[in-house]
């Protein structure tokens, strides 16, 4: 007999049908036992006499049950199912070590995570995920359709990307190689060899001694890239876009798991407001009072800028531009003397992109390398492809995890991961 | 003004616009000289009065060219513009190191490699990467709609999935960490999480000593598991399913790109031949004289049974299946005493696909793990989830740059990675 999906038992009303899944609560009355089911699809109540014995069933074993479908009315689902017969397929060993089955899942973050594949089960975590997918799937989708190419790039390399000391070594048979920070050289070369507009989807690595909420050592960096721009205005303008869609596509398709985490998707219909970063400062200094930031902006200060935008251009991002040429990496493009043309974009008080336009001529290239106190040679096999023709270019990075803890409020980027990798967690 | 991209011009016939992109190939007659300019779209014959003075223009520069369109009588394109005026963008530096504006780009792998933005900007080698991304656009959006979730899993692990050798060691601040072989444990702890389906599109990796046409050290794996399945017939079935919709999407979105290559998608409307592997064994004894086999699959193997399978079967693509089980790896489930529930495929004389179906009961694993001589202790994180209702299931994985080396009939795999690592490549 065919396994029915609980999301489809609308069509099997008054029919003998088989479902299968996880045993998600039990409740013994006098004569009969109500057990709710729980598949990939949803939950459902079934109803079954007690002559069954279906009471003695540990909690989460995965079992098939035989039954009619009826009309319910408790509110996990508008029907229900009479037991015929049921049977174990893999009954549970043991008793929870967490519990998973209440409608809130009180635990701290470590157990949750220790107990990954079980906290999992739990409709609010899972549904974080759901979430996630419609993010990733708006991501490639817009930019698809868009005439960018996916790469995918080495996260095995001989050099970092951004001269940085915080990168993970690793022994490559007789070399020393480094996990990959960014796909930052790779995603330039590729725009210009031809692709134009290119984006990638993958892991990359930040061997970060801190351990903040919103931080992770691995992290899915939602990388794109595009030549022929005009200036970074082209990238903040296809970002602005990009988030459109990206969270129509949330609230058209995750409606069901923004209900279960009881959040609404934030109404993006204006223009992201754009603010210099040297106005931003100016801002905190004079509205906030922050007088400790010497130039530079820390955690409080995005979350208060973040504050200014809700509260004066009634949005919930911003774009903070014109960062200073002593803060970004050399393959940023100048604007003047001290700032490029670069951003950052903030929703909901944290850093979520950063972007800018690049350098593409070879002789700034190797001046700026040079005035940021690296070494070209280092550098070759980058910079040598911007002798043979690099159009205009720019791009950015969306940190997944981050826009998911930001879109869904978590209150740690930890939460949207499957597995997160920190300073202390390597398992499970 | 706005730039028009190539593959547009027919909607500008006898319009002034303006196109952007590098310069192809230059011709200088007596009066005029053509110029073709190629974007990402496509390209263009450019006719140029001499007076402009574009003869001069380095190939590969980035330019941009204002003219009239007209209709025009060349193989690249119906049209072609009539150019006012042009401007330099970005001028090539130096000459080109390889010849790549001829039709074939006549080069060695290592010097393809070497130059590999250069050489991505023949039509011949982009091309491979449009079908590799209609590869992975077919993978995703045939199991997003069959109900899979996509994950991101950790690449940085604390133990060997599979318990081999071949595996890449890192500093992970105070510990010993891996890169991992695949993301088999987090599959299968996802199917279980509640989950049910799931896939990944992510880089593996493996350190393997040799340097074959067919490794990679790093490559991309497209991943799927699945519960509530019956066997790992199940798992068979929906590979069909898969390859015959990708190859479908690669055939209609794909024509350019295959006519490019000169290439033709296999017909695949019959279902794949399914053949024991100890039946294949005795038929590359008996067929080809093949007696060096020793119980065991060789690439040579490989090749002749595909051979048979195109002679006997109509078919480029064979499973092999029932697989001793001294061969498969401890999570495989076991089928009687010597074989296992698994399988693999084989497309045009080499494996693209591993899969099976895997132990779901928590005892049977523990024994399979001693009977393979690992300490179950030490893969605790993994094999806990299965005391908590785990589903039977199953799932298998594709190399990403496998099927599309041989979809294409490429020689050597590293041709379809667009920065490939190998035993002794690092750069670029």
């Amino acid at each position: 007999m065919e396994r029915v999906m609980i999301n489809e038992l609308n069509n099997f009303i008054g029919k003998e049908i088989q479902i299968k899944g996880w045993v998600y609560r039990i409740r013994k009355l006098k004569t009969i036992t109500f057990v709710i089911l729980r598949d990939r699809t949803g939950y459902v109540q079934c109803v079954c006499n007690n002559s069954l014995n279906m009471a003695t069933i540990k909690l989460e074993s995965v079992i098939s049950i035989f039954g009619e479908v009826k009309d319910g009315n408790n509110s996990l689902n508008p029907f229900e199912l009479e037991v015929e017969s049921f049977e174990i397929i893999n009954s549970a060993k043991e008793d929870l070590p967490i519990d998973i089955n209440k409608s809130e899942l009180d635990l701290n973050l470590d157990t949750m995570l220790n107990n990954r594949v079980l906290s999992l089960r739990h409709e609010k975590v899972n549904s974080i995920f759901k979430v996630q997918n419609l993010i990733v799937q708006g991501f490639r989708e817009f930019l698809t359709k868009d005439g960018f190419t996916e790469i995918f790039t080495p996260k095995i390399v001989s050099e970092g990307a951004e001269g940085g000391t915080e990168i993970f070594e690793l022994k490559y048979f007789e070399n020393k190689a480094y996990l990959a920070q960014s796909p930052q050289f790779y995603k330039q070369m590729l725009v210009g060899s031809g692709f134009e507009r290119v984006f990638e989807v993958a892991h990359v690595y930040r061997a970060e001694e801190h351990n903040t909420n919103r931080h992770l050592n691995e992290y899915v960096s939602m990388d794109l890239e595009m030549g022929f721009i005009q200036n970074e205005e082209d990238i903040m303008n296809i970002e602005e876009n990009l988030i459109i869609f990206i969270f129509n596509k949330v609230s058209k398709e995750g409606r069901k798991y923004l209900a279960a985490l009881n959040v609404a998707i934030p109404n993006l219909n204006n223009k992201i407001p754009r603010l210099k970063f040297s106005e931003a400062l100016e801002i905190l200094k004079k509205e906030y009072n922050k007088t400790d930031l010497d130039g530079d902006m820390d955690p409080e200060g995005e979350k208060l800028i973040c504050k200014y935008s809700k509260e004066h251009f009634g949005s919930e991002f911003i774009f903070l531009t014109h960062y200073p040429r002593r803060k970004r990496p050399m393959y940023t493009m100048p604007l003047g003397e001290t700032e490029t043309h670069s951003f950052d974009l903030l929703f909901r008080g944290v850093e979520i992109t950063t972007g800018g336009q690049r350098i593409h001529d070879y002789d700034m290239l190797i001046n700026n390398i040079i005035y940021k106190g690296l070494t070209p040679e280092l550098y070759h096999n980058y910079t040598k492809i911007f002798k043979y023709g690099m159009p205009p270019h720019g791009g950015l990075a969306i940190g997944l995890e981050r826009i998911t803890a930001q879109l869904l409020s978590l209150e740690n980027v930890r939460e949207a991961s499957f597995f997160p990798r920190d300073r202390t967690r390597l398992t499970p």
